[in-house]
C-alpha cells in the first residue's frame, strides 16, 4: 500500500503558526496527544462526505474520529443538511427563538428518559457547567464531586491547580474520586455531611490515555442511593456517549436514572449546539441560574438535530454503530493476533478505546496507528474512537485490511510482539 | 396606524412552558427585564430578513436589536449565505481544521491593531474566559479587576454572589470598581501590588439599565499606563462594540492599545463564532491554557465571518452605521422634543442607549417602547440597541413614523411629560 504525503498541510501549518497561537490549538491541533507521532498525521482538510474526509492535500481517509464525537451520521447527511438549510433560509440567529426550539425540546422530552424538559446552549461544557450551577442553587451547597480521569469540559472548576491560568479558588470545591468505587462516594458524603452539591460523571468511563471502564454491577445503582439518601444530585455529562449508545440517555442504557443530564457532540451531527435535560424537580432552579448567549437560541442548529434525532431513531443508529463497532474491533484484535501482537479493546464498540499492551511505554502502539492513518484510516492514540453510521461494511473490510498492512509494517521494522 | 396581535406566539409559548425552563430562557426570554411589558412582546419569530423579522403571527418588525448584536449586515446577506453554503458542502466541523481557519485570522491579524494572532471559540464568554485565564498563566497573578456594570459573560467569575449557583470561592478574586475612575484603578494596585492580573473592560460603558458613558478623556490613557507600570494585562471586551465603532477595533477607536481583545457578535454576521486576538508577547501564554471545545475549529461560521468582515470593509460599515444611528436617534430625541417628552440618548450612534427621562420609574419608558414594538419597531428596554448595515432611510423614516405615533398615544392615555 502506499503511504501518504502531507505537503500542502505543512506549508499551511507554517502560515498558521504565525497568526494562530500554536498553529492548531485544541484537540484538534498537532501539540494534543493524540496526534503522536506528529509527522503521521495531515494537519488541515478541504472536504468531508459521508464516512470519509480528505486532507489538504488530497488524500482520503476513512474518519474514526468523527470530528471528536459529532458526526454520527456521516458527513453532509442529505435530511441533516436540508433541515438546517431550510431553517436557515427562514432564519438561523434572531432576536427571538424560532418554534424549532420547542419541537426540539419536545422531541428531547420524549426521546431521553430523565428528561422532562431542555436547556440549549452551545458547547458541551456549557451545560456541564450549567448543570453545576443548577445544583447549587437547588441544594444550596458548594462541594462537587467528579471522577479522576473524567473529563467535562475546559470551565475552571473542571481543571487542575498546575494547568496554566488556574488558581486554588476555581478548585477548592471539587472532591476528585476514582470510578466504580461507590464506597469512595459514601466516604465522601460522611466526611462532608450536608455539603455536596452534585456527583458528576459520564455513564461509563473514558478517559484519555487509559483503558476506559465499564460501570461495574452495582456502582451506578449504589450511588443513584446515596445521592437520594444525602440529598445531591446525580448528573450525567452524556456529551461524548450521548446518542451513539441509547437514543433514551446513557444513563438508560445502563439501568438508572439521572437527575441532570448533558448533551453535545452527536445531538447535531456536527452543527453547533448542546442541551441540559434533566428532571421536573431541577426546573426552577435552573431557570433561576442567568445563563445565557449570544447564539443559544440560534434556529439552524436545532433543526439539524431534530433531523439528526429522527433519522437516529429511523435507523435504529445506536444498535447499527454498536454491531459495526463490534465487527471492527473484533477485526483488529484478530489482526493483531495474527501478526503476533494483542490489542486490547475496552469501552463501547460504538466508541472504542484501544491499545496495543506488547509495551509498556505505549509507542508500539502509536507507531501502528501511524502506519493506519498513512495508509487512509485515521485513528488517533490515546483517546476513545467513534463510529458514525456511514460507516460501511466495504469501510470496515478496507480498515481491516489497512490495520494488516500497518501490523506487517511494524514486523517489518522490527517491532516484536509480545504472543 | 394599527397594532399588533401576538396570538400564535402565546399558543407556541403554552407548549414551550412544558418542555423548557421559564418557556423562553436567555436573553432572549419575556423573563428578561428588556422585554417589559410583555404583552407588547412577540415571544417567536418564523423569518428574517435584511432590516426585519416576521414573528410567529406574520407581523414585521424593523429590528434594532439585531440579534442582540450579531446581525451587522442584516438577515441572510447574500455575500455572508453565498461563503457559508460553499464552505458547507465542503466541510464544517471536522476533524481537522480548514485552511479558512487561517485565512480569517490573516484577515483578523491585518485589521485589528492590537491583533498579532487570533484564537478563535463559540461564545463571547468562551474568549473573555479565556483572557483571563491567559492573564493569570502570563503573570502568574489572580486578581482581576473589572467594572461595575459591565458585562463580560456567564462564567461563574463574572457574575455575583447572590446569583443563583454562585459561591464565595467563584468571585473573590475579582474586584469591581467604577468605570471613568483611573484614581480608583491606580488605588486598587496599590492595595493589592503585584496580585492583580488583568483589568477586564469594555471599550466604552454600556451597562444594561443605566445610561451608556463614554470614556472620558485621559481615562484609557491612565488605565493603559497603570497596566503597564503594574505589569497587569489590558484586556477589550469587544464582543459588543467589535466592528461596529472600527474595523480596527475599539481600543484602536478609542485611541488606546489592548494587551487582548473579545470578539463574537458582528464578527460572523449571526454564524457562531468568538475570537480572543492579542499581541505577540502573550501568544505562549495562551497557547499553554487547555482550552478546546468540540465545534471550535469548524470551517463553515468562519467563512462567513471572512465574509462578513470583507463586506463590513468594502462598505465601512462602521462608518454607515455610524451615520444611520445619528440621523435616528437626533429623529426621536427631535420626536419626543416635539410632543412634550425628553428622550436622553448615550453611547455610541451605532449602538445607542436611550431612556425618556421624564419619570424616574422608567415606565414611561416602557410604555413608549411598547406602543413602537407594538407598531412593528422593534426596540427593547433598558439595554443597548443595536444598528445595521441594511437599514436604510426608509426605515428611519418610517420608524420616525411609528415613534411620533407611538408618543401620541402616550399622550393620548393621558401621560404628562416633563418639557
Amino acid at each position: 500500500m502506499n503511504t501518504y504525503q502531507y505537503l500542502n498541510s505543512r506549508v499551511i501549518f507554517e502560515r498558521a503558526a504565525k497568526v494562530i497561537p500554536a498553529g492548531i490549538y485544541g484537540h484538534l491541533g498537532p501539540a494534543e496527544g493524540c496526534f503522536i507521532p506528529v509527522e503521521a498525521y495531515p494537519f488541515y482538510a478541504q472536504r468531508a462526505q459521508g464516512a470519509y474526509f480528505w486532507d489538504a492535500d488530497g488524500n482520503r481517509f476513512i474518519d474514526y474520529m468523527c470530528a471528536y464525537g459529532p458526526i454520527v451520521l456521516g458527513y453532509n447527511h442529505p435530511a441533516v443538511e436540508a433541515a438546517a438549510r431550510a431553517q436557515q433560509e427562514q432564519m438561523n440567529c434572531g432576536v427571538l427563538p424560532g418554534e424549532i426550539m420547542v419541537q426540539l425540546a419536545e422531541k428531547l422530552v420524549s426521546l431521553v428518559d430523565s428528561a422532562d424538559w431542555a436547556f440549549f446552549a452551545k458547547n458541551g461544557g456549557d451545560v456541564t457547567n450549567l448543570a453545576v450551577m443548577t445544583a447549587r442553587a437547588h441544594t444550596r451547597r458548594n462541594k462537587i464531586i467528579k471522577f479522576a480521569g473524567g473529563y467535562h469540559g475546559v470551565s475552571q472548576w473542571m481543571q487542575f491547580i498546575g494547568n496554566a491560568g488556574i488558581i486554588e479558588e476555581d478548585v477548592s470545591s471539587v472532591i476528585t474520586l476514582p470510578f466504580n468505587d461507590a464506597q469512595a462516594v459514601e466516604q465522601a458524603f460522611k466526611r462532608y455531611p450536608g455539603e455536596i452539591a452534585a456527583i458528576i460523571a459520564t455513564p461509563y468511563h473514558h478517559p484519555a490515555m487509559a483503558d476506559n471502564a465499564l460501570p461495574e454491577p452495582g456502582f451506578w445503582p449504589a450511588v443513584r442511593g446515596l445521592c437520594d439518601r444525602e440529598g445531591a444530585l446525580l448528573i450525567i455529562d452524556d456529551v461524548r456517549a450521548g446518542f451513539r449508545l441509547s437514543l433514551h440517555g446513557s444513563d438508560a442504557y445502563y439501568g438508572f436514572k439521572a437527575d441532570l443530564i448533558c448533551f453535545c457532540k452527536a445531538l447535531g451531527n456536527g452543527y453547533n449546539l448542546s442541551a441540559l435535560c434533566g428532571r421536573d424537580a431541577y426546573k426552577e432552579a435552573v431557570s433561576s441560574v442567568f445563563y445565557t448567549g449570544s447564539y443559544w437560541l440560534s434556529a439552524m442548529p436545532m433543526a439539524a438535530a431534530l433531523a439528526t434525532l429522527t433519522e437516529l431513531e429511523r435507523i435504529d443508529g445506536p444498535g447499527l454503530m454498536t454491531r459495526q463497532g463490534t465487527k471492527l474491533t473484533q477485526g483488529l484484535a484478530q489482526a493483531a493476533q495474527q501478526h503476533g501482537y494483542h490489542l486490547k479493546i475496552t469501552g463501547e464498540p460504538s466508541m472504542w478505546y484501544m491499545r496495543l499492551t506488547d509495551d509498556d511505554t505505549g509507542v508500539l502502539h502509536q507507531q501502528w496507528v501511524s502506519e493506519c492513518v498513512r495508509r487512509g484510516v485515521f485513528f488517533t492514540n490515546h483517546h476513545n474512537l467513534f463510529i458514525n453510521t456511514a460507516i460501511t461494511d466495504e469501510d470496515i473490510a478496507y480498515t481491516l485490511e489497512v490495520a494488516h498492512d500497518a501490523f506487517r509494517a511494524l514486523r517489518g521494522a522490527g517491532q516484536k510482539g509480545s504472543i
